[in-house]
């Protein structure tokens, strides 16, 4: 598989949706394959929240298999032999593009909390911007879950001739209160940890405790009820074979939560965070269109919809408005909705379980 | 209404489910209305994880109104003119019965953290002890919701000659792991706190943001998806017309998580509510007992068995398993579901939706 990780440093001034200027800014990409001479076998992935530009084969520094591996590679769904796969690290985001960790050239350190607020279309922007670049005039197909579901709708509405066909994976048209919610409380514990420092934390300790809290927050907020209780019921820890009595995690969930803590620490950056989830919560494709059926109205390729019976924050029902808005248009569009105990997270943990396939036969 | 509040102290050692031992306790309590001649008019509420024995009347101190206040006093629901109503505050908890923040004998300062863990059991046996006391031979009933309904529970199991009949309210018969997990983040949310000291803040200021934060996690978790999107959408917190890319919060919901953040400083000892929350991890009567139907097996009187349909966590289905094993031991029993927006909080905050008038038929 030919694999290729670049930056690429746009040196004009970006316009942000909220009117504020970022004076430059750079982009982290990885690509696998090779664009063929047409020009017209290119895909772009859009990553979800946590990931970043490395969605295949080994990394270079720390030899991560890339969070789609499963998906990407000579003989697998996406193959490399056939298709040029494209995939940008989030503007704001964990990945490497500019983002808080970044250095402000006006102070000569990290933006930390003074880089500004983003959204969903600004990172969509950049990405415009670098397909331009790389002179792919029109995707083959643009494929996102969850954050990347996100952008994967702000192409269709924004840039819709970019868009041969769309895979929208786990996401929704809008964000939910559900989700302002949760992302609110998650930048909160982040906040509270004492090495947090109001965001000013690059020469120091990062805010382990507090990312950790989040994910682990979060985590119990993904998995579904249901899942859990079938999972892990009341059973005590490993190795116990009666209760302890004492105040340390007694029971096999609470176990399973502190070893989520235990392996987030490494990666994520809690300033890149705070940005991703912030433009999470302004998606909202009606308020930025009047509706949906608006925002999909130049819409001509098909459109794949994917959503999971156990993804309760992104449930089958509000994922079908995206179908009933497409057609609205006359736009081919499916939705299938498969199951998985996965919940939210299916895309990634349980691709083998019916996504694969009809990914491939939407590709055909 | 004639209400008094006392506290009794008792002077020999409390054996602990976890074979621990308390060298005495106090346990602190509330009375409405007076015990008759032949001593049967006298009902026992079970308070639930955030409420202490002040369940009626206007508190001599600071005059809040009770937690229940709403239906407990003359013409209410439970009528003090003819009931003698018990509220005991919990072992452990926040209502100044013995607990963390009092004084170990044997060091002369707070437990803090070395206070014995505690089980639903415990507390129920101080209770039983406190109710020979007061001379109470045995409850006409015995009322609870949320830990308040794990207790009555147990009063049926290990003391069913003492309850002439039982009102259950959102609790099951065992805790859940999705419970178990959002205890165990709670808890984690208030030690990150940097004013927790690992328990020991009696001299200092007490861990608020800890508290806040975990109240918030508790907060979006008992309110159901549903509820939130009905309620807040995406609508931008009062007074904003448009969004302002700021990093404060933005929406409606946001900012109502923040309004209970203020609120829920107040009351709460970060320690009880560590010490509250694990004796709930405990609760599990088929553990306890090898099945429901021998835990209760000596049940004789009838039960009113009360589930809302938003209360997602303690749900009609699981609630339900409680009266087929009343059933099997031909135990007379009724389980009611009614509507409610209000989730695991109906039966505070939407009391006059249903649950009034099934009390009352119940007590007729």
């Amino acid at each position: 598989m030919l694999r290729k990780a670049s930056t690429h440093h746009f040196h004009t001034p970006l316009k942000l949706i909220s009117g504020k200027t970022l004076p430059g800014f750079s982009l982290v990409y990885e690509t696998y394959g090779q664009l063929n001479e047409n020009g017209d076998n290119a895909i772009l992935l859009c990553h979800g929240l946590t990931a970043t530009a490395h969605a295949a084969g080994k990394d270079d520094t720390d030899s991560i298999d890339g969070w789609w591996h499963t998906a990407i590679g000579h003989n697998k769904v996406l193959d490399t032999e056939r298709w040029f796969i494209v995939c940008i690290a989030a503007l704001g985001g964990f990945g490497g593009s500019t983002g808080p960790a970044s250095v402000n050239p006006k102070t000569g350190k990290p933006y930390g909390l003074s880089f500004p607020v983003l959204t969903i279309s600004d990172m969509v922007n950049t990405m415009k911007q670098l397909t331009d670049v790389l002179q792919i005039k029109r995707y083959h197909c643009v494929i996102g879950g969850c954050m990347g579901g996100f952008q994967v709708l702000d192409w269709l509405a924004r840039y819709p001739d970019k868009v041969g066909s769309a895979v929208v994976i786990g996401a929704t048209a809008k964000t939910s209160a559900h989700s302002l919610a949760l992302w609110e409380v998650i930048r909160r514990a982040i906040a509270l940890d004492p090495d947090f420092h109001g965001g000013d934390y690059y020469d120091k300790e990062p805010p382990k405790a507090g990312i950790s809290l989040g994910t682990m927050f979060g985590m119990m907020v993904w998995m579904s009820r249901e899942v859990m209780e079938k999972k892990f019921g009341l059973a005590l820890a490993e190795g116990k074979q009666k209760p302890s009595y004492s105040l340390e995690p007694e029971f096999a969930i609470q176990k399973f939560l502190s070893s989520i803590e235990d392996s987030a620490r490494g990666p994520f950056d809690a300033n890149a965070f705070i940005y991703l989830t912030k433009a999470m919560d302004y998606f909202d494709l009606e308020r930025d269109h009047a509706t949906l059926e608006t925002a999909f109205s130049q819409v001509k390729g098909k459109t794949l919809l994917v959503s999971f019976d156990s993804d309760w924050r992104y449930p089958q029902k509000e994922v079908d408005k995206i179908r009933l808005a497409l057609e609205a248009n006359h736009a081919p569009v499916e939705h299938h909705c498969l199951h998985s105990e996965f919940g939210h997270g299916a895309f990634l943990y349980d691709f083998h379980n019916g996504l694969d396939r009809l990914i491939e036969n939407f590709l055909q």
